[in-house]
């Protein structure tokens, strides 16, 4: 079959699906940090992120968070609906980590008072910027009513993940999320959730789970992700 | 009369007052940009500034706005109340100037649909990055109360300089403001409001009248400093 490509990201492609509103994801093994500056071929990236993308869009949406994910087609596809995404990316912090420890001096580790949620402009141009509710407005990358669902989604995202990650020996220290339209208007969770875009530590030896093994050069990184998967298989019973 | 120096900020000092909550105010001549890597001394700006200033919090205090001004004591000081400022900045912005175009590509001059409020966490070492309530909160940088109630301040603000300049054919393109406790607990506006802190254009000849003179080498500063303080002197009858 030869698909239709209709978006080349850095980590999947879109091709056009077999209905108007759908479309066809392909998890790349391609792994990028740094805005693109570092970037490896990361052998079974693609599928691991894959399954646990596919793992948690099923735990949420079982929890009420509507997601754009269809069904798997095979190891590398999944069928989902076609959206358009909001120009924004959600961050949810729980501990401080990356941009907090680097922007702000946050020493790393230090566990928040309070969950930091922040918003930031998807612009590969720009470096994602991180902005705030008044320039969503004067930029209409999103609708108020829409930007208050998915920070509501966001908020409510980390509880279910928190709480699912715990089970399973993980602290969920940070994520991004994105969301998009669907063809009926309706706000829903797009892109993935996988240790690319979550921050993971294993609670009791405090090993990052995640793609900060790839940015830092900590070791095997597809190992870990694959970890990450087997103790989601197990919790979710799959 | 020796004073005792509490303070050596990049524009300004502050001396001990005559009263325990009270602190002389210096204006300096000093004028620095890009984090004060461009530092020049600009002679006379320091008592423009502060006249500036003074006209400004005298017609924001009738209008409402607590602020730290007492009275002038010389050309080149001001008496003030003794404020504990928060480290936040409240930077307004009405037309889209500075940061706005640097970090997310909004063209400069462009009118924004809407008032955008940014709050920036007052640091030399990291460059006052911008941050959001989430950040003040886990930060402890101030209360949700003091937060709100300077955020509404600064759109308070906003609309008076706006209707201020306007009389004097200035465009009021964007601010930075500072707050301060004082010694009773109460919010007060306080550093100062000048052509330092604000973005200034003529109305007629789209010329900048603030310190983009100074950082883009735009000729004599101070002679457009001069002229604001002019108009405002004509305005406000002084």
């Amino acid at each position: 079959m030869e698909l239709e490509r209709i978006y080349e990201g850095k980590a999947k492609t879109l091709f056009k699906g077999p209905e108007e509103n759908e479309v066809f994801i392909f998890f790349k093994d391609d792994t990028t940090a740094f805005d693109g500056k570092k970037k490896e071929v990361l052998k079974e990236k693609g599928e691991i992120n894959l399954q646990i993308t596919r793992y948690i869009f099923r735990y949420l949406e079982k929890n009420g968070i509507p997601t754009h994910y269809l069904k798997p087609v095979d190891e590398r596809t999944i069928l989902a609906k076609k959206v358009k995404i909001l120009p924004v990316e959600f961050i949810i912090r729980n501990v401080a980590a990356g941009g907090l420890t680097k922007r702000l001096g946050i020493p790393e580790g230090t566990k928040l008072p309070n969950i930091i949620l922040e918003y930031c402009y998807k612009s590969d141009e720009y470096g994602d910027p991180m902005i705030n509710a008044y320039h969503v407005q004067a930029m209409g990358l999103a609708s108020d009513k829409d930007l208050a669902l998915a920070s509501e989604y966001s908020f409510r995202i980390n509880h279910l993940l928190k709480e699912l990650f715990d089970k399973v020996g993980i602290e969920l220290v940070d994520f991004k999320v994105e969301f998009g339209i669907d063809c009926e208007g309706k706000l829903v969770l797009a892109d993935e959730i996988s240790p690319d875009s979550c921050r993971l530590w294993d609670k009791k030896t405090s090993d990052k789970m995640d793609k900060d093994v790839f940015r830092r050069d900590l070791g095997d990184m597809v190992s870990k992700y694959k970890e990450v998967l087997k103790r989601l298989q197990e919790e979710l019973n799959d």
